[in-house]
């Protein structure tokens, strides 16, 4: 699903709001590369709910890092310092925004990392405040191609799929947090995925 | 902090996003014995969060109830049935803001219990997609008067409080949710209070 390819290889996926994506980000050797020091390197957390007596452990590993504190579930934490594999795809991100003609910069990434085609991600917007009214985001892929499936939050069109291939970057631009939700559903095909998705976190007052 | 009072009683303290106030509810010798009923009969939980190898419970307790399922941290949870007393203040709420000119209902609740002034509730918008757009909540407050504060998203205007009296009813009309933040602080002040926060949840697409 394609609107049309701009000259600088990003494919519009949707106009309003914008959602875009690139591919070639690193070239595929280094993003390679890349993967294997993510998986091998960082300090992978698992959180994990308990109710009613019973844990939930979500169904996926994670790591904040960055710059600035984050919340989960109402609690603040300390981000992990940044990798210099990480640091590199930030900076190779910012220029190929740059280049086509998006002037942006992030401090803070989350990294998801899918171990097989049965870990996955429920519905969620990316909408925190402290994420400001109309965030951009940018969403990294390495290693497995797993579609990203969006709704519309009205329900005024069919959910979609958006394939996001190894070394791509996906670009989810104003206001689509604020009227879609995307989730990764499970699927048979396995193998490692790991996503960075790369925000500005704009640090609240303590009040 | 109240900009006028309308003749049935309702405090409007701030007219746009509404946030209106109304007392004496239930009536204070019945609000009283349904504050002592539910905390005795209800099956309160308190979910915890396990991240990093630590434990975080959150600092209330909890029961959702209601006619539609929930999510928690991207998971679904049944609802516990409607215990009777609840119903009987959904059915006050409801009558209270017909008589005002809301005709509104809800399929579903929050219960809060704050055992003591060490519990409370971190800054949050009660702004999930199956609330809606513009979602009104009607927050009963019995037993001890803890003050819920709010802060713009935008930080254009200061903080401020809303006391929360006995057998009270704060009404969060459109807009509450999508510019504000609420929170409900830590206290000196001892003393059992909970709160019962109604709303309507528009059950989802499976997909």
């Amino acid at each position: 699903m394609s609107l049309f390819t701009h000259d600088d290889g990003g494919e519009v996926l949707l106009a309003s709001p914008p959602l875009i994506r690139y591919s070639a980000l690193l070239g595929n050797t280094e993003a390679t590369a890349i993967l294997d020091r993510l998986d091998a390197e960082l300090d992978w957390q698992r959180p994990s709910l308990r109710l009613y007596g019973r844990e939930h452990p979500i169904p996926r590993q994670q790591v904040w890092m960055g710059d600035v504190g984050y919340r989960y579930s109402g609690r603040r934490f300390a981000p992990d310092p940044w990798h210099p594999c990480v640091l590199a795809i930030r900076d190779a991100v910012q220029r190929r925004l740059a280049d086509s003609g998006v002037g942006t910069r992030f401090n803070s990434v989350l990294l998801n990392r899918y171990a097989d085609g049965r870990d996955r991600m429920g519905w969620h917007s990316d909408d925190e405040p402290e994420l400001g009214d109309s965030p951009l985001i940018a969403a990294v892929s390495l290693g497995n191609d797993r579609p990203l499936r969006f709704r519309w939050k009205d329900r005024h069109a069919p959910a979609f799929n958006v394939d996001q291939p190894h070394d791509s970057l996906l670009l989810m631009g104003a206001g689509v947090q604020a009227r879609l939700e995307h989730s990764l559903p499970s699927r048979q095909r396995q193998g490692l995925r790991i996503s960075l998705t790369f925000r500005w976190i704009t640090p609240l007052a303590t009040d």
